[in-house]
């Protein structure tokens, strides 16, 4: 077999708009708990950004996601429980002062959103052989992430809240959503429109953890290596505010 | 402690073409391997690309990841030949028609692309006990994947090419770079100006596997249930083309 060359994008460039315009998304996305309003989300914008998903890099072009969406009342409810189950053992992790913080933090939305959804894995999809996991089996789970980077990003634009949980005992979650063995539930998203956007990650405003300053963590052809007599210029554009 | 509530995003809205900015760098993103050109990436440039892959989610706020900018020639020669023995081991674990395609496949642009990157996960960071990743140790890991897809598309819409290569054998990689025990690379990416970006996928492009229709994927309240009575719209909003 021979393979052909693809054809090019015609549709080469972004202009200084369109690339502001994806940093927007970036810089204003938010990991939303709480101020989801009930309103649906229309046919149209929730295929839009269920197709951002999909059209996330995979490896050896995998696809290996399907999105399972959850609505109903009663199994929000048992997903809810799984989560409260799992958050006491989170808070007894920490120590007293820790905990007390912990305890205080909203960390889900799952009944108030109007739309909870699974992005899984299914790790045997694609036979035991795939290009690109030969050697990192964890990558067919990088690219259910990628898939739901995508579709945090594109929901943000759509004015859309995501919220990512992850503090579940796994074999619960899976249990109550009857997934196969081969299947990894790889992120649990509450999804809605909501009353406001918080300007920071609420961690950081919570001053639970501060935002590290990135060029203190850059570094050059070795790890340790933080000798920047060549790279004056990039760490002086990383050391300049974001936004 | 009593924790405040923070400050609301005030420029909260997208207009059309800034949400159509957003999905234009998710529909054409694409992992390169080849085409790359050997024009240096402004220090302005990079610093924007690495700065959106700061502001991704990470689990508890943890921001475990470092950039890791390799250009030296011996460095990258030094990847690329333990690429080159994965990429061997690779090829024998196909049968042999499969086998004779994978071969032909170009995976990676180690010494074309200017600059390569490792983008890492500090998997002690945060100390044992991480809010969200109490349940799931992975999420971390998930942290540094969602800051590379933050980077490759900021990168797209900069017009500037990247590509995640997988198949190294770890232990000899983290050596190559001296990474420290707790330090996982995550993601090796070759990055560069290209002189085109394909439309499609090019494994999709090479017939090894077809983009998988995105409205199968689909399944409602517990996995196997895809009776779409109730969502005939979504799946008919699922079903037209993409772009």
């Amino acid at each position: 077999m021979e393979i052909t060359t693809p054809a090019h994008q015609s549709d080469h460039y972004f202009s200084d708009e369109e690339r502001d315009a994806v940093y927007k998304s970036i810089y204003l996305r938010r990991d939303v708990r709480g101020q989801f309003k009930p309103d649906p989300i229309p046919d149209d914008v929730l295929a839009r950004i269920i197709k951002a998903a999909h059209h996330a890099p995979s490896v050896g072009f995998m696809q290996p996601w399907n999105f399972l969406l959850i609505k109903n009342a009663q199994t929000k409810k048992k997903i809810h429980d799984i989560f409260l189950n799992a958050n006491d053992e989170a808070a007894d992790m920490f120590d007293s002062e820790q905990g007390e913080i912990y305890r205080q933090l909203k960390l889900e939305g799952i009944l108030e959103s109007p739309l909870n959804m699974v992005i899984t894995c299914d790790r045997d999809l694609a036979g035991p052989v795939v290009v690109g996991r030969t050697h990192d089996k964890s990558m067919d789970l990088f690219s259910s992430v990628c898939a739901i980077q995508n579709l945090w990003l594109a929901a943000r634009a759509e004015g859309v809240g995501v919220g990512w949980v992850s503090i579940f005992n796994k074999k619960a979650l899976k249990q109550a959503l009857k997934l196969p063995t081969s299947v990894t539930p790889v992120g649990y998203l509450c999804i809605g429109y909501v009353d406001h956007f918080y300007a920071k990650p609420e961690l950081q405003a919570a001053g639970w953890r501060d935002r590290l300053p990135v060029e203190d963590l850059i570094c050059f052809d070795e790890w340790g290596n933080t000798d920047n007599t060549e790279h004056k210029g990039l760490i002086e554009a990383l050391s300049k505010p974001a936004e």
